[in-house]
């Protein structure tokens, strides 16, 4: 390993300024930065993201088991280390991994991500996703059944939230996302790419499993409790999964695993 | 609503003391007992769950709402309620959602519960499950596709710890579980019974959407990372879910939604 690690002893550095306070910034954003943590999902920023690092920042115990990762980081990007105690007081909390990047993440424009898909391709189209856990676990398996895109309305949760991109294990770093102003809009840009749209909903008319894709097929997921709103349902073919009916209901990312492995096996 | 409500001013009034310092009991066990939180949880504890309660405690500004719960609670169970204030001081940190209750949990025998299933059973069978997210994701769709027993080693985490409650919305109350010592003894006492063992692992032989389930089916799950150990893999039939090769692969918990839909939908 030829890299260059730069030591960090003062917590008061302005080099690791961006790490500081990890989870109080959370909670007020970041202003076109994003945190990746764990080594998974920094093998995933330093190979198929498609967001660019600003910097590495690792504890110092967690070097000699990262050769692999530490090659892959571009020259230009600075790697710094610390002693635990030092980064867990940069943090504010134990940092149990050791392992941090900062990333940016300009803004992508939905029409143009649309634009650019391929003639065969599956969409996830998300509407009010507010939560962390399952935005995370929906582009987890977005990427394990090969989606081309995820896009969502305005009201979804930020798939570069820290524990999202921990829970996509990387997938949020790597399957291109753009926002929409609501459903109504979202659904317009995919229809006017020739896109079908499939609602999935517990009230949904046919069994996803008896769905053959589209060539463009875009997956409609709704948050939990409200779902979708009537007027979208009442305009697009919908699906259910089928299930026992004496128990509430799939978790919408358990749902989207489920449609998602059907429309991806299905399409091959 | 005639129920009685036995108002609590004092935080350490020893009627309320299960209640006391949840999260870091949580950490330490609670020596038989649970607790169950939110409405969706309680609805279950008081409809379709194996356990019963001890106690209720509900926040003052939630009672309104909450009549139909509260017309479901056994007249011996005592409700104690209390502002926002105390409740908060009780617990130890902000009980947003403000409803809770306190249930029993004696252990369950496996052979025991084994021999009660029905001649046509789905069982999900658990093997180093140690995240309490994944434990009650799983039990939510063992509900939601039927399944008539969860089965674990003894190294699995536990389906009733209160986050692991709160993510199977209630579920973990509703599907029996046992534990078993190890993978070994867990496939044994299967196959004693007539069940057929299919592992999920990645590198499974077939593909499980090409599984045509047993009259007595049990589908075997390892934690990610390990897996399921070399010796178990190679005595029993495997599947994998069919998905894209260049990603990760699916968490454990969205794996156990596709399998388990496809073996109830297979065997209906």
């Amino acid at each position: 390993m030829s890299r260059t690690l730069i030591a960090i002893d003062d917590p008061d550095d302005p080099r690791i300024a961006a790490y500081r306070d990890i989870r109080e910034r959370d909670l007020v954003g970041r202003q076109g930065r994003f945190v990746a943590e764990g080594r998974v999902v920094l093998n995933v920023l330093f190979s198929t993201s498609r967001f660019a690092a600003e910097s590495v920042f690792l504890r110092q115990n967690r070097v000699a088991g990262l050769g692999e990762l530490i090659d892959r980081i571009p020259a230009e990007v600075p790697v710094y280390v610390a002693g635990a105690e030092v980064m867990d007081r940069i943090a504010g909390f134990e940092m149990h991994r050791g392992v941090l990047a900062i990333g940016r993440k300009p803004e992508t424009d939905g029409a143009a991500l649309l634009d650019a898909l391929p003639p065969s391709a599956l969409v996830v189209a998300l509407s009010g996703i507010a939560n962390h856990d399952n935005m995370g676990s929906i582009f987890r398996n977005a990427a394990s059944f090969g989606a081309d895109a995820v896009l969502m309305t305005g009201d979804c949760c930020d798939p570069l939230y820290r524990k999202a991109i921990r829970v996509s294990v990387g997938a949020a770093l790597k399957v291109p996302f753009a926002r929409f102003d609501d459903a109504d809009a979202l659904a317009e840009a995919l229809e006017a790419r020739g896109f079908s749209l499939l609602a999935l909903s517990p009230r949904g008319a046919r069994d996803v499993a008896d769905i053959a894709p589209a060539e463009r097929q875009a997956l409609l997921l709704g948050s939990e409790g409200h779902g979708l709103s009537a007027a979208v349902m009442e305009r697009l073919p919908t699906a259910r999964i089928a299930m026992t009916e004496d128990f509430d209901s799939l978790n919408v990312a358990a749902a989207s695993a489920i449609a998602l492995h059907r429309l991806w096996r299905a399409g091959r």
